[in-house]
């Protein structure tokens, strides 16, 4: 089983969710089943200082940072195939709602790269599943929103529940050590770090979550 | 229980290598002990881009890099007291063996960091154990090989395990998924992306370096 994996920079404020990142390949990899890893060759839409929090005034790409996490095993989101795909990963960090998207800052009118959205409509289209970790339901729910307004998680910010469900989405509660499926849209989502508190609680969540994207994407009558 | 974490980037080309250092906070957290990340505050060797392993014309500092991993929580390694923790872990990655020391250009003449090499000598000195993760091993012989020849795990590379013997240590070989305690010494190691192949892999080995550590640094008589 081949699983797409989105990422978006490396780092949390700028980039890909390091922990939210690692810790869906290692699901993938324990559950038998192959990351293939892509990301939009891009610039990062700011470079932020992780330990000031302070912009930087820096250019980064976007596929470049991702290739820190991926150990160099990246390729261009544009190049993504959903038929070569059995299901579909994004996890979060705000690189997803500001490098895939510009969710951030625009909320339910932000815009997705048109790279990501063509694959995840894909994906969708083809009834393989979709995992959306932390923030990253943002992205789904602007792509998707209109095509049946997919049931997400996305942590217990009002604000941002409310901007998720604008785009068309249902907003769930969830605990950080849970998911939630959409079956008919075949779409599963965590929370993660969107709520935390530690790294132990956001791995179970996206333990849980990744075994049910490859849940789904088994061939029917397949345990 | 608080863990000392050394991170040197992000990124194992240039950094700390993201895979290691996320799933030794993972283990850490998961066996209820605090993680308390440094970094020394010091200009990158150098900057490669992970895409096409090419040196980069930018600067980045190391503990800055370190943020991304430690989510901004880290600090200083100047600023550490082995008297505050309880052990020591350096996770792996060029970083470790560029800007830690400069292991990976000078080999058993290296010169190690003096702020990390105090703190990897203070810990030592008072009987805290130390773990050692991929290449950092190589630290810990120039740091302490003088001192007792610590037995430590390297990979199975005949030149860079040489090197590790000419810095007075000890190479054992080990199995990725598995580790070596060199039990007088308080020393343990695990080879990581030393052998890979995959991250399932690295991280079985890891969460047992982990539990050895902290087993080790529990006070005499509990279990």
């Amino acid at each position: 089983m081949r699983v797409g994996v989105i990422l978006s920079g490396c780092g949390f404020q700028d980039g890909a969710e390091v922990h939210e990142s690692v810790l869906t390949l290692l699901a993938l990899d324990r559950a038998g089943a192959e990351a293939v890893c892509f990301a939009p060759d891009i610039d990062q839409a700011k470079v932020v200082n992780h330990i000031t929090g302070q912009d930087a005034d820096e250019t980064r790409n976007v596929l470049v940072e991702s290739a820190r996490i991926a150990r160099g095993e990246i390729t261009d989101v544009k190049t993504a195939d959903a038929a070569d795909l059995d299901a579909l990963i994004l996890p979060g960090g705000l690189g997803a709602a500001m490098n895939l998207c510009d969710f951030a800052v625009k909320g339910p009118d932000a815009e997705v790269n048109e790279d990501v959205a063509g694959l995840v409509r894909a994906m969708h289209a083809a009834k393989k599943p979709i995992g959306a970790i932390c923030i990253a339901p943002a992205l789904i729910a602007r792509v998707l929103g209109s095509d049946g307004g997919p049931t997400l998680t996305i942590g217990t910010d009002p604000g941002t529940a409310s901007a998720l469900e604008a785009c068309g989405a249902g907003h769930q509660d969830c605990a950080v050590e849970d998911f939630v499926v959409d079956t008919e849209q075949r779409i599963v989502s965590t929370p993660a770090y969107m709520l935390g508190p530690t790294i132990k609680h956001v791995a179970e969540g996206i333990e849980r979550c990744v075994t049910e994207v490859i849940k789904l994407a088994q061939p029917a009558g397949v345990a």
